[in-house]
């Protein structure tokens, strides 16, 4: 199989990494509701989502392969999706400061004949910071397209990340080492 | 104390991360013989060598704190190093591919009054890579001046790393966190 990636994700965290792969893409966007099943836990989201994300891409893959991911942050048996506004992302940093949470990505890989899902699981243990310290993050870093309202690789990432268990793209939004062996199977 | 950083590192990816933690710093390099004693293992090599860069420093420190660091690969009971050419780069690359090694970075603080030093600790694990993608990484992407011959955050890190346990940052050169949170102690 020689077909070319298309990529359909509006995070430049992920075209920036699945530019480091080496690898040739294209970018294609489009709407798509992000609403999912009440009944689903921690990766089944975000694999629901990657394959929703997939499933109604609305060109042709005849020459191409389609790469859908989701990511989520999950703590305490709950989901912390992108706040909606600085409040919640108060209070989603205040939940995730001091204790261990999860972070999924769910991936779809499509062509005209497969549709295949996976995901990565990293658990990111994040220190306490001050009041303060959480507000300059959001004034200053805007972290409102970000699943918990934070990115491992900016400030945030810096001080108050204190190890991760797992792959570390995966927090940034594509386990890329991942996708690149599931490509791979598939002849990419 | 309110005393501007020197950090002492020719490493783009140190001068990189110190920037991302907001701090005012300075760069001062100087060479240091990078020679330790043999009967020295894993961490204590690391933190050995930040304090001899920091006790070499050549400069006044009455107004400044100095930030050294050194890191260190170490699998099987033995260091990497930076590789000396591109057969030494292939022979690390092999030994770390399809196993899990140990990254330590040794850090020193010095001031006119203390001289402060700790270590971050993380476990790297890497699939197995074909020789020839091996060959393709050092022709590339040069990795000579990189402790185990590989970078984190570039190709090999995206492709060839599965998974971490610990500092993401400590691999790349510098524990910035932990860093963070020793130079607030220091009062900085």
């Amino acid at each position: 199989m020689n077909k070319k990636i298309i990529l359909a994700s509006k995070s430049p965290r992920r075209q920036e990494l699945i530019k480091g792969l080496e690898l040739a893409y294209d970018i294609h966007t489009y709407e798509v509701d992000e609403s999912f099943p009440a009944e689903l836990h921690s990766y089944e989201i975000a694999v629901y989502l990657a394959k929703k994300k997939a499933l109604h891409f609305p060109g042709d893959l005849t020459n191409h392969i389609l790469l859908t991911a989701d990511t989520i942050v999950w703590v305490n048996d709950r989901l912390l999706n992108k706040p909606e506004d600085e409040d919640d992302a108060f209070r989603m940093l205040k939940t995730i400061c001091g204790t261990t949470h999860e972070v999924f990505t769910g991936v779809c890989l499509r062509t005209t004949e497969i549709v295949h899902t996976f995901f990565e699981r990293t658990e990111v243990t994040c220190k306490q910071l001050p009041d303060d310290e959480i507000w300059h993050y959001i004034h200053q870093y805007h972290p409102f397209d970000k699943a918990g309202s934070y990115g491992i690789q900016d400030w945030f990432g810096y001080t108050a990340v204190q190890k991760i268990n797992g792959c570390f793209y995966n927090v940034m939004g594509l386990p890329v080492s991942r996708v690149n062996e599931e490509l791979k199977k598939l002849g990419v």
